[in-house]
């Protein structure tokens, strides 16, 4: 097949057929889709028909399209209809990462259920385990499904073993080597094995050569590496360097993916993880802090800008380039905060130092400064406010050097506190550069105009 | 080995074995790494050290370094010291897909004297065929290198086939059957091909269902439709169905964080692809539309203001609140289009109409608007300038919604028209919106003040 697309006639189908009780139509509908279609048909369908659908297909089936679903639609979706038995019957499917993951998105009590109910008591002891990593480390994203055998085995017990768990470990891209002690020794690629001779040891074709990651290695970091090195695995060992388990990259490219969005939502001054089918009060809250940090900003603005009163009763027109100070303030130091940003989550520029970036930063402000600012001397030229032309020019010039500077410190500062810094090409930093523009233009109006 | 971090130390020491022209160090630690990681040390040399360092490595591990540095980068690395014979060197070792990109990157001339060169006629005619294709479709973006075989083949046919090109196709994945015509039928993974008897054939164990993409497909719907499946690749057919390529998940994940950089620095205002070591003019070029669309947009609302020059003459405090009404606007606006942004990219919300959309954003923007108008008022009874009390609070609660509204539907507006939405969440929107903040606020002021 080429690829589903759910259009509005398609699930306006769907919905007359659940209505109608129409099995048949709607059992030969969900046999053509891939579970990642079906869960997205769900989404679009309430509580009660969407759990009506999920009857019609075999739990197999069930558990692959529960696997598809969002972390928070899932949440929401389960919590609607679902037994804990039914969950029960799905986890017992699941991936072990997948089954953490689902559990960590109930409460403590329906965990608690849902894991007593699991068959496979051994899956269970290791949920149990998974379930203390936070879930932004290599252990938190890891599953124990995988291939592992002995360097002393031949190829033959290696197919063997591949057979055994064949229904375990659906992809299985390679097989790990360990010793007797489950200490992580060697990899060795499917390919390799198809390759070689049924009797030889794997001891003679495994290759030593393996990147690996400890269990408490941070999800970003884990990203970085596999990125790094094209790895479609990783596996992950305890401190003793016993083989625990391994992070696949459809897992790696999902996180990926969460973090971008995330980064955005930082920069659009969003708290939390908003969606725009969240409720009012959800998406309003998410909104507020930051808002309120500009209000507050603001606010101080215009105690500033209050505290002028009398220069702004002589000279009016000084009101007409508060908007300019402040947002060329704002912009100019996103832009830079930006760059600092991402030069230091991708660890470049290693060899430059602070005073070789601030150098060219303020070259790159001078440039930009000088231009922007004789466009403004050339509007108020025009407009023939002349008496403002050196306080504008002077002042745009000026905040465009110190918003550059604040835009290049404030990410290195948090950086070394331990601080995301991130935050600093949001709205607050964007609010600090609004104020300081403004401060910036009226104490030189003021030393100008002698006002 | 867990992971390689290049420190401040190792990279001095590298440095000083090049000016020694200490050739065993250097090979003896060159041996010891990755190619990433040798890549990622050239980054941090000058031209002439890191040509010498390519020099000590055989042309298998130089074509490996060379494929994982970054086009920028690249581009700028070879264009210093290479020889087209140099180059063409390497791209005979270079998977097609890697091939194409390095050859993208090159002037026409370079690139033909280059494809000259190429010893192997075959992968020459097919990067000459790839070079067609945009960058951002899934023809730009596939590799010829896959394993192939035909349904009525056996699994030891298929053995062969696969041993015949390990080579060739580093990864293998899954094996692509098609018919006498060359056009995709189906696919065996790797693991089936491991359990089968050595004389089943293929068309007895082959698994018809298959995603695959066109050649014309654009790369980011490619990268949904992977991450949707948890593909590690994909195969790309022309119109007729006959299978030319494949794309790996590798390729994928390095668009993906491409795509998310390229978000951020859209957000942030910056056009084209910025990175903190360009040059001081690259990097105010790429600073300075943005800046200049912003204060064109603030000189417009400088021409507003001036048009209430009596009314600040009267009032002089009405100035301390023209930024509290700009960021605000410009906040809000940012907040929303981002979320509308996110979920148009997720393709979520199919089935809310632009009504129920702008119902409960206007609803969201009520709850923000009361609590900020409320603190604004807290503020300005404390200050004791009273006669602004209704004015300020009004106008940001109408501030809060006009721009959520605005928010809301220009995003939609940009998609519709096909426009990239994401410049919705730029400099534009923000400087729009403090401009109708303003505006707001001082046609409120005129109305309640009689000025």
């Amino acid at each position: 097949m080429t690829t589903f697309e759910l259009t509005k006639e398609y699930l306006e189908k769907i919905e007359t057929a659940i209505e109608q009780k129409d099995e048949t139509l709607l059992k030969a509908e969900m046999e053509e889709l891939y579970p990642a279609d079906i869960a997205s048909i769900l989404l679009e369908l309430d509580g009660e028909p969407a759990h009506y659908l999920m009857t019609l297909v075999d739990t197999e089936m069930g558990a692959e399209i529960l696997s598809h679903i969002e972390p928070d639609d899932r949440k929401r979706f389960i919590k609607e209809r679902f037994t804990v038995e039914e969950i029960a019957k799905y986890v017992n499917l699941f991936d072990s990462d997948d089954a953490v993951d689902l559990l960590n998105e109930q409460t403590i009590e329906v965990r608690e259920k849902v894991i007593a109910l699991i068959e496979d008591r051994e899956q269970a002891r290791f949920i149990l385990d998974m379930l203390h990593y936070p879930e932004d480390v290599a252990g938190g994203l890891m599953q124990k499904e995988l291939i592992k055998v002995n360097a002393n085995w031949t190829v033959s017990d290696c197919v063997e073993e591949i057979r055994r768990q064949a229904e375990d470990v659906e992809k299985v891209y390679a097989v790990y080597v360990v010793d007797d002690e489950q200490k992580l020794k060697g990899i060795v690629s499917l390919k390799r094995i198809i390759l070689a001779r049924k009797n030889t040891k794997i001891e003679n074709i495994f290759d030593e050569e393996i990147v690996y990651v400890e269990t408490t290695r941070p999800a970003e970091e884990v990203a970085e590496i596999m990125q790094r090195y094209d790895l479609d695995a990783i596996p992950v060992v305890n401190t003793l360097g016993r083989l625990l388990g391994r992070i696949t990259i459809d897992d790696v490219v999902d996180f990926i993916t969460d973090k971008a969005e995330e980064d955005i939502q930082v920069m659009a001054g969003i708290t939390g993880e908003a969606e725009e089918d969240d409720s009012v009060w959800q998406l309003a809250k998410a909104r507020l802090p930051w808002l309120i940090v500009g209000v507050i900003g603001s606010l101080l603005a215009a105690t500033v800008i209050g505290s002028f009163e009398d220069e702004f009763k002589k000279v009016a027109a000084l009101a007409a380039f508060i908007p300019i100070m402040g947002s060329t303030g704002g912009n100019v130091g996103i832009q830079t905060s930006s760059l600092i940003v991402q030069s230091l989550a991708e660890k470049s520029g290693l060899t430059t130092s602070l005073g070789q970036r601030l150098f060219k930063i303020i070259l790159v402000a001078l440039v930009n400064g000088i231009i922007i600012g004789s466009l403004a001397g050339l509007y108020i030229y025009v407009s023939g406010e002349t008496q403002l032309f050196f306080v504008v020019c002077l002042s745009l010039l000026s905040v465009v050097v110190l918003a550059s500077f604040t835009g290049t410190v404030t990410p290195l500062l948090l950086d070394r506190l331990g601080i995301n810094p991130a935050i600093a090409s949001g709205p607050f930093i964007t609010t600090a550069n609004d104020i300081i523009g403004i401060g910036t233009y009226l104490m030189i109006a003021n030393l100008l105009l002698h006002l």
